[in-house]
This record gives structure tokens, sequence and C-alpha cells, in this order.
């Protein structure tokens, strides 16, 4: 091994050790997997972001007894020398590198799959997709898999909706302890430091323009507000625009708001939410980011054929020149090319919030393992996502009350009138 | 009539006219009504907060055809003026008032019911409670019933359960355009409106202690911040728990809240949330209010017994000492008896959001008339709530995003990956 | 005396007995003043908000061995129940009444100087006009006064710059522990309990217009966005505009905010901030309330002239109906006459900042009766703010740091580099 | 030059012409520099942070006529490729590289002055220090300087006590358009820029413990709070601590605060912040971060003494391991060694925020080469500080009022009154 080489792995041990420090509900999950080894002679396939954090659920997989294979999830959201560190794990390969092609995407996918998995760990259902269609020999092995976020949901449902869903997932994002916090509070910040360390530029006094008020939304609009800036909320759903109303915000169609804002970012899970339509009415100098899971909420394609030109302005940051009626020129900046901001341009989540999510992973996993389940998309039960909730809690020296024996029967009791 | 009725009537007209002026969307179900009458031979008991809001929703029931007798929910909830404006329109009896007894209460429950009516709508389901215990021959004409808040729906699905609930009731309460607007916005303002203008002390710089971080909880909490205090939540529920402290509050149980507290708001559904075991604790002028739908949560029995003397020191206020350790004294000053403070202390939620949650209770009663339903509590449908928010939305002049073919086509797409 | 007079009396009592429960900070100074009378002899005339706050400070400095006159410093201010029971008390004559005519307004200032006063309390400086204009024979016995509001220390400014001045005044207002704390806190509370208990209208999703952002706009500001509004500042000063628009609010001219508020609140010190020019273009129903200190900041007049009628639709609220482009109506919303909304709409600032407040004023008033002036506006020494704060503090229980001798080596020591 | 510093130099450019694309108010002044060539003949001599802004005022300086030497302000905070991209520019030498030691530090700053300068720029004033104590032959050239921090104007208000400071100095620092907004909106995201991709840790949920509550460490609780941390701060100044009470955070002393914080920012320009008293009774992971001038506000090197190890565990983060009572180990996470953050840690403040705090210095050194200024420390001149935040508004396209005449009068005028 190279010494440049050797110090990757150095370096992507660090971050992993960094990380695990700051997730002691998987650390206690990992010393229940090390006892008891739940996961003994399984095969686990995986695409996920490969950073520190996720490398931490991988060795906790692989320390409950698992054979684990990974591969990215996200051509730009892998961290080189994380993907080193684990590849060198007892029990674990990773193919997965930085800014791959599509194609390189893809074949990782598949060479994860050749390790025949049982389980599989989705980030947008990539894996279960490319089972479906291309690998469709492995089906009959997989006992159950977990998808990890709001898209993927979305993908399983309307599999599921056409009867095309062939096996059993965990929808892990819909954990309480999971969209709650990740989608929130870990979108939100990790947004925001990766555009803020991206661009160095204040958010103070700008306008910002967060495309889709989900949970992802709710959190990068809370955010935005919490570092100074005037925030308006675009939306397709009347229920949520009037809760963004509510919560201060301006609210408005894309159409108008791409007039006004300094900083886009989108996060709505569809296509297309700043178009070609919008990018002529925007200011010069506008930042566009996203932070939707794939790179398809700007439309790239549509503002390079009307680019005049592009170029790299800063670290990630390319700016590309349109022309405006009346011969000026716009300058647009798209940053991390389209794709997830926080993970292509920063490091991702804070490690707390994913101890939560990886925890609900690690815990999913063992019930797929333990439990047999129809094919469909399933919650996760209830009681994992309290576990998880105290378990959190107690690592941050939080009690909370308990019902007394009096307040358990009022609550039962529906006699107790004014 | 004497002259003074005559003047509260008029007080009273002018209260309901303001708030029929800030209510568009019922305001648009109103000429509906008007027009198809589809409440036509309907009669309707109600037991709700008889304020100028309410007020709106019974004369847009009794303009739809309905014949609506209306009580209290709530012994310190009724404003006078409008109870008599209200019992002079056509097609409405009114027998609610302010400070009334408990069985003057219960009494106008059984008035009110005596309408023998085809269909409840309820705040609390006193309603609900009286016609299965003590006039259960009127159940069988009752075609179904309304209920407007969290605890009503917490005694039905205790009903529920126990297989006592005999009719079939609409969760008016879980509507998304209700609990999520007046529950949290609502209760957020008018329980801090409520506190400002009995204590006229500031709220900046003080410890707030919030009990209970559900939907009204998160609305007083979030308010309390608003307004410069530092917040402190208790909550049973670990995930509730986790997620106020990712607001930024503190979360302890109340027995470490009650030594630290300057104003504790207490709303939660459940009886003794402060109890005798709290009151010694507490800093001598800690401030109590209750904003949660019945008396229970402050337990008030509790600490007359052990009080050495009570007396008003404010309108709305009542002060009690009792000894402390080391001879000292504490004085806790309990506002409005701790009913919900908004309304015995206040003029109840802003119009805006009884807007939605009454705009849900018309066209709630309107789907009762028109569809046959299974006992049980069920639904409002979503259609119902998502035309709630949309004409919410036109009324303040906002316009939203709608999916473009391609969109829609992408939602469905469960084949598009990275 | 007959019964109704003795109820009111008794209800100022309880109202004055609440609020010095809440002056820990004037509480002291009583104290010390009872035991030291260092006003022993003097004669003070004072202009101020009639109310329960203002009648502790009036207390304690009759305490402090004053005789003391009082009368209103603004026509909607006095509360007459307070007003009654300070006349009752020894060494106190009070004459002010609510809803007084201008001609019983400056009849009442009068009154008050004839007590031949050694010193004034100003809210608004109508006192030292006076003196100056209609009382000259009085002036050589004044041997200071006090001015408590920002609009009054313009006025004594406008005065000094003129070289009219013919007294010491010390500009009370300008303590820090008055105007970051009253002007801020105070008027930034106490303007939305006002606006909230006359409106009952929701805070949330409205678009509220502060007109100007001074230490009073900020405050208001500050709690319109914590009360969930969206906040548009108008500003003169571009250094305020851009602090306003760093904190994350929106900045433009009143003549665009017109068409876009909901609620408006002048607080600038200056008149016509909204005029015959803004009222046009202003959507129906359109709340606009003032919080600075003269009722000129809203152009009634103007108002009264374009209207086609007005009339009282609650409490403390009169719309006036204007014609509009295309035949329209617009229904404008004045509460409280323009006059200081959270006074004549409410009952003040809270106690607690009114405790500083008026800390800075009875030690104030200590100050000039003790050192001798010169003519012109004086700063209120440093020693007196670092001492209320510390007494604020410490009624807390709030603990703070000490230097050590290191760090205050460090601090001198220009030597100690990188 | 080797390919290695040609790329550095493109890497420094290309920050540079980023930082200068988004600081339109320097942009405003190098145009006018360019034609008037005020600075014509004038030799500067500067230490400030060496990276992408600062480059832009040294260009515009540069382009009004000056010769230019810049040394680095802090050992750690120099961009070495913005450096050597500076250093190639016309009539600009630079002398400034990432972590010196404290020999090339002054050695650097000693090179500087041997350009014989007649203005110089400091930050934290190195520059006049070194004048004064070894370079005391050029003092009598010196016709001015500028101080940019807080610090540096302490330092000269400490030697202008003294009687020894012999030169005149502009208060930059001082300007509203400087403090108001870069220590405060600046420091406030740029520390948390700094903490955020330096730890990849939440902070939401965090108790944040700000130390000293001037203009920066508002900022930064403001931050802290906006992004959901629970914040406690800790001053020596009793106002200020009421301030920050009434800001809704929880004031007490550090030896208090100590034991619940999670991270930690000191910014008080004192020493010794948190000293070997506290870090025993510190959270084993507590994190420290400084943003405060000099690297003296946590005492490091009583740290390193009371630890038993210390180990680099992620980029910029050194972990000290030492013993606390019961045999217990507390790990204490020190960022950037202390030295600032934003800076040793990140890319220093937004452009946009030192367009302004640039803008006064260029138009402060334009000053001083145009007027004769006295020794001592002199303000910004008003007009300066207008202008900046005029042209800054209207870089962001906003307009605001102006008086009217009528509203000038009503200003001046006294005798309006009630």
């Amino acid at each position: 091994m190279d010494a440049s080489k050797q110090e990757q792995i150095e370096s992507g041990n660090l971050k992993i050790e960094w990380a695990k420090n700051h997730m002691p509900v998987l650390e206690q999950i990992r010393k229940e997997f090390a006892a008891e080894k739940p996961l003994k002679g399984r095969r686990i396939a995986m695409a996920l972001h490969v950073e520190a954090k996720t490398a931490v659920l991988v060795e906790t997989l692989a320390i409950g007894g698992a054979q684990v294979a990974i591969s990215g999830c996200n051509p730009l959201s892998t961290q080189d020398d994380v993907a080193l560190a684990l590849d060198c794990k007892d029990n674990i390969s990773c193919c997965a590198k930085y800014d791959c092609s599509n194609a390189e995407y893809y074949e990782a996918i598949d060479k994860v799959l050749d390790i025949e998995p049982d389980i599989t760990i989705d980030d947008g259902a990539d894996l279960i997709f490319k089972l479906h269609k291309e690998r469709r020999d492995l089906l009959p092995k997989i006992i159950g898999g977990c998808e990890e976020t709001t898209t993927g949901i979305h993908r399983l449902m309307a599999m599921q909706k056409e009867g095309a869903l062939e096996m059993a997932v965990l929808a892990v994002n819909d954990a309480q302890t999971k969209f709650m916090f990740d989608n929130r509070y870990g979108t939100g910040q990790s947004a925001w430091d990766g555009i803020m360390r991206t661009t160095n530029l204040l958010v103070a006094g700008k306008t910002v323009v967060v495309g889709g008020y989900g949970w992802c939304g709710r959190g990068i609009a809370m955010r935005a507000a919490g570092l100074g800036a005037e925030v308006v909320v675009t939306e397709i759903n009347p229920v949520r625009a009037l809760e963004a109303r509510m919560d201060g915000y301006r609210v408005m169609p894309m159409a108008n708001a791409a007039a006004i804002g300094d900083i886009f970012v989108t996060t709505t899970g569809n296509c297309d939410v700043i178009s070609t339509e919008h990018f002529p009415k925007m200011k010069s100098g506008a930042i566009l980011a996203n932070a939707g899971h794939f790179n398809v909420e700007i439309d790239l394609d549509g503002l390079k054929k009307m680019s005049m030109g592009e170029k790299i302005v800063r670290k990630n940051i390319k700016e590309y020149t349109i022309g405006a009626a009346g011969g000026q020129k716009i300058k647009i900046n798209v940053l991390a090319d389209g794709r997830l901001v926080n993970l292509a341009a920063g490091d991702g989540h804070p490690a707390e919030v994913m101890d939560m999510s990886f925890a609900n992973q690690a815990l999913g996993v063992k019930y797929i393992a333990q439990n047999k389940l129809e094919h469909g998309v399933h919650k996760v039960p209830a009681e994992i996502d309290e576990w998880v909730a105290s378990l959190k809690l107690k690592s941050m020296d939080i009690e909370i009350d308990r019902l007394t024996d009096k307040q358990r029967c009022y609550t039962d009791d529906w006699e107790a009138g004014t």
C-alpha cells in the first residue's frame, strides 16, 4: 500500500472514530450486537452515502455478525478516505468513490448485489430498483430491505401501488426518531453548513427561497431564519403552504420567487422545481443549491442549454451566464452540481442525528432478520422508535416525567368531564 | 327588554360582526349554505365556548337550514353579551352563562339535548357523554357528531376502545387545518394574550415551564420563546421530549422544573401535571396558568388544602399562600382558577384560526348530514382539509405552485434514479 | 365618598399593590428613602402616565420626604382607579383623568405646577415646556428635572440647541437600564399585548409594518416576528435600515409598505409616518396602531377628511371607510385613536421594566436634590445605571462573573499582543 | 515559478475574485480611487488577516495610488494561496504565512514597517505597538493609522490613557457600519460556520456557553439560538448580563456554566475566560472555541499542564485528557488551538460584512491622507458611516424613506406637544 493511501485510510479512520464518539445510541446497539450476534450469517447489501457516520453503521452491522457490501447512493457524496478505511475492515467490502460516473455508479450497485444479500439497505431505493429490473434472480433470497429517505419511500410506494414491489421493506425514513430529527434538524443544519462553507457569503439580510415545505424544507427554512435571512417558501400543497405562512415566511409560486431570491434551496423530491422558466427572471449572482435526494430539482440540462458560458468560480461553485431581456447578462451560481449540498459540499448530517437514523436502521435490520415480513412497505415498530428516543435522551442526561397511576387512569377514563 | 340587556346584546353583536369579518372561509361556506340549505330540517345540539367566533359558526349552521341549540363547554369561557346576542337570532337558542355552577353547566347541557338532535357538536365530548349516560333515549336519532378538541378525541377513543361508543363521530380536531393551526398558532398566541393582559408582567427574561409538548404545547413554547422567555418543557413521551430539546428548550421532570419556573402553563390533557408535590418547591410569586381543556391539570384542590390563605390580587388572579421548609411562605398565583386561560381570561383564539377550525365543523356537519356514517370515530375527509386550506390561502391573497405534468409523472415514476 | 368611588380606589390599590410586588429595585430604593429621607422638603411636579407602576414611583418619592403633585402626560393613558387611589395617599395629589380634553389636560399640567416645584418629572417634556412658556416665574426655583422618554429628550435637545433650555434636566431615557429595556422589551411586549387584546386577531401569518427602527421599533419588530408575523420596517436612517434588513426583515419606503401591511405600528417620534398618501394604497381591513409618544404619527386629521364614515367596530377600534380607485371601499381600523396603544388600549409596560426605568427616576431625583447641576441636558451617572442593573440581577437570583486581578491587569495592559 | 505555486496563486486569485464580486461598496470606492488617486505617493503598512476579503481592500488601496506592504495579524488566519496571489500584484508586497511561529510573525511585522509608512492599518494594534516600542524612528513620519477591531481599540485607549500614544488613530472598529454588522452578524455567522465544519456536530439541542455579551457575543448567541441551541451567557458587566437574560438566555458565572456546556465560545477580549478552575468541571467531550482576537481567552497553557495526553482527533481539533474527581477522565476538545475559530478553522467573515468594514478602512485611510489629525484615538466621521450604509442599501436594491419638510420641522420643533 502506498503512503498516500495509508494516509487516506488514517484520515478516514480518524473521521470514523470522531463520528463513533458522537453516536451513543448506535454504541449501545453495537454492544448488544457484539454480545448477541443477531445478524450472524446474514449478507447485507447497502447503498448509502459513504462517509463517517455511515461507516459506524456498517461496522455495527458487521459486529452483529453480518457480511456487508456497500456502495454509494449518490455520485458526489462519497468521502474517499472513509471508503478506503471501511474497505479495510473485517467482513466489509466497500466499492464507492467520489465523483464517479453514472456507469461506475451503477457498476458499484451491481457489485454490491453480487454478495447475494438477504437484506438490503437503501437511500433512494436504487438497490431495490436494480433488484427488480436486472437482478430479479436475487429477489427470492431477500428477506427484506430498509429504506432511509423520503424519496426512496416515494418510489417504493409508487412501486407498491402498481403491484411491482416484490419484497418487504421497512420504511426507516418514516420512524419519528428519523424524519422528525434527521430530515428537519439534520438537513436544516447541514445544508447551511454546506452553503456557508462553500460560498463564504452572509445569510443575514438575504432572501432565501426554499422549494418545498416538507420536513427537510421546514428545517432549512427554520435555520435560514435563524441565520437572519428573509425566507420565501414555494409549495404545491395548500396545507403546507399555509403552515409556512403561519411560521412567518412569505409564500408564493417559484415564478415570482425567482425574481427576488438571493439563495435558492430545493428539497421537494421532485424535478424541475427551478427550471428554464425561472432562470431568466433571476438576479445576477443568484446562488442555487439542492438538498433533495436526486439532482433533478434544478433543471441543470436546461440551464446548460441556455448558458453562454460556465466556469468554476470557487470550489464547488459553477457559474453559468445566461442572457436576459435587454441584452443583460445574468450569472447563476450552482453549488455542487445540484447534488445534495450538505453531502457533496460538506460532511453531511451531524453525527448526533445520524445516530438516531442509523439506530433505526440497525434495529430495523435486526427486526427483518428476526421476523418474517410480507412483501410491501412496513412501518418501523413503535417500540423501536420509543427505545431510540429514550436512549438518546439518556445519552443527553435528560430525564422526563412518567405517568402516575392516577394519570394513567385519567387518560383511560372517558367519564371525567368538566 | 331592559336597557342594560339591550346594551349587552349590542356589545355581543359588535363582537360577532368583527369576528365574522375575519373569518373568510366560513363566509364562503355561509354563502353556499344560504343557497343550498344542506342542513334543512336538521336539529343540532352544541356545547362549545360561547364567544364571538363560535357565534359565527352557529349562525352559519342556522343559515344552512338547521335548528341549533347551544350551551357552553366550560364554566368560565362564556361571554354573556355574545350569548345574549346569539339567543336573539332566528333558529338559535343559547343557554350559556359565564361563571355558572357545575349544576347549571350540566343543566344547560341537558336543555340543549332537549332539542332532540340529529347531530351534535362537542368541545370536550360532554354532550356525547351525557347522551351515553343519561339520555340514551336520544341516541338512536343521532346520525353523527363532531368533536372539536384533543381532549374530546381522547375520551371518544377511550369509549371506542371499550366498545362504548354508540354513534358516529367526526374527529374535527384531527383535521390538519384544525390541529396544526388552531392548537399551535391559536393556543400559542391566545394563551399568552391571556397571561399578559391578566398579569401585566414581562415575559422576557422569565423561565416559562410548559407542561406537555403536543400541538398546543409546541405553540405555547414557541410563543414564549418569541416573547423572550427561557423555556422549559416537561413531557412523558420521549420522542416529544427529544423534539422539545432539539427546538432549543430545556427538558426535565416537573419536580425539577417546579423550582425554577416563573410562569407555568399546562397543556397535557391530563390531571395533576402540577400537584402538591410541586407547589412547595416553587419560587414565591410563581404564576400558574392552564391552557388544557379541563381544569384538572393544576391540582387546585390539593393547593387549597395546603394553603394558609387565598385572596384575589388582581382580576382573574388568585394568590395562595403555602408554608415551606424553614418557615418561609410561598405565594402562588393561579390565573382564572386553572380554567383555560385564553378563554377564561381572554377572548379565546384569534378569529382567523377559528375560521379554519369552524370551517371544518360546518363542512363536517354537512358531511354527516349527507353521508351515512357507521358508529365510531371517523377522520375528516382529506378533500375538506385541502379545500379549507386552499380557500384560506385565497383569502390571504397567496398563490402557490401546481405540479406540471412532467412533475406529476416524475412523482408517480419509481424508475427514475440517481 | 360614594360606594362606586370606594370600589374604584380599592381596584386602584389592588393594581398598585400587584405592581409594587413586581418592582424589587424600586422596593430597595423605597427602603433607603424611608430611612434617609433624601427628598425631605422637596416639591416635585410630575406629568407621567398615571397607572399602577407610576403610582409606585410616586409613593417612593413621597416616602423619600417629598411633596408630590402629578398629572397625566397623555389624554388616554390615565387609569382612573389608580388616579383616585393615588390622590388619597399622604403628600400626594393627583389630577389626572382618562379621556380628558386637551383643555383639561393642560389645566392639569398647570395645577401640578402650582405646587411650585423644585424638581420636575416629565414624560414628553410638557411640564418643562409649560414652565418655559407660561410659568417662567417658577423657573428660578427649579433645581432640575427628569425626562422619561425619547420624544422628550428630542424636544429638550432642540431647546438646548436653540439656547432655550433654562434648567438642568437629567436624561433618564438615555440610561442604558432604561432605553435598552423599557423601550425595547417593554414597548415590544406591551404594544402587542394592546393590539392582541384589542383586536383578537392572529399575528402569525400577517404582514406587520413597523414604522421606525429605534429601540422601540426594534422591540416591536422582534416581538412581531416572535409571534409569527412577516415584518416590514420603514426607516429614514440608512444604518438602522441596514440593521433591520440584517435582522431578517424587509425594508422599504412606507409608500410601498402601505400596500402590503395587515397591521401597522408606528414608533418614530415623528409626524405623518402614515399619511393621506398611504391610506388609499392600503388593503381593506388594515389595522393601524401607534406606539410613539404623541398621536401625530398617523395623520388622523387627514384620514378623517378622506373618510366617508367612521364607526366603532370593537372597543378601542374605530373603522374609517375611504374610497379607492375603481369605486372600491377601503376600511381602515385605527386602534385607540392613534394614541400609545400599549397604554390607551392596555395596561402599559410590564412592571419589571418600569421597575428599572423608575429606579433611574427615583435615583435621578435624589441626584438632582444632592448635586447642583448646570442648565442643560445631563446624562444619568454611570454608577446609577450599573447599580440598577446589579440590583435587578440580584432580584432575579442571577449571579455574574467578576474580573480577576489578572484579567483586570490584562485589560489595562496594552503591551500584550499576539 | 513552480507549478504548485502557480496553482496556489490561481486558487488565491479565484477566492479574491469571488470576494470582490460580493463587495459592492468597496467596488464603488475602487472606481473612485482609480479616478482620483487620493493615496498617490502614500506608503501603507498593514497587519490584517490575510485572506480574500482583505486582499480586495489591499488592491483598492494600491489602485488609489498607495504602495502597500501587508503582514498577517494572527498566526493561523493567513490563507497561503491568497498571500501568494497578493504578493504578485503591482505595488503590493505581502509577507504572511499560515501557521508561522511567533518569531516569524513579528519578523513579518518588522518587514512591513520597513516600507517606512505614512499610514498604518492594524487589526489588534500590533503594528502600532511595534512602532512605539522598537521602531520609534518611524513614528514621526506617520500621519495616522486605522484600527479594525475591539481588542485593538482597547489597547489604544489604554495607551492613550497612559499618555503613550504618539500618533493619530482612526477607530474604524467603532464605526456603526463596522461593529454593528461585522462584529455581530459577521462573527455570529462565521464562528458557527467554523465550528460546524470543523466538528460536523449538531448545534440543536446542545447547551452553548457564550463567554462575553459584547457585539461579537450577541451575534454568536443569536446564531446559536437560531441553530437550535440552548444558550448560556457569562458576563462581568451587569447591564449586558441583564440584556442577555432579557434576550431569553440563561446567565451565570463560568464556574457554573462549565459543568453544563456542550460547546463553549469565548469572545470577551480578556484572558482566562475559561481556565484551570473550569476544565475539571466540564463534561467529557466538551468543545472549546475562541472567537476573540487573541488566543488568551482559553487558558491553554494551564490546560496543557493538567493534561495527561493530547491528540488530534479531527482536522483542527485537539483533544486533551484530564483527570477528574473519582478517577474519571474528561476529554476536552479545543478547536484551532484557541485561535479565532472563524479564521483559523474557516474562511473568516462573509464578504458582505467585510465590504462595509473595509469600506470604512479605505475611506478612513483617505480621510487620514487628506486631513491633519492630532495624536490620539479619533472617531470615523459620521458622514462616512452614513455613506457606507447608503451605498450598501443601494447595492441591495433597498430604498428607504426620506424626511418630508414637515417632518423635518416637527423634529426641530420642541413646541409641539400632546
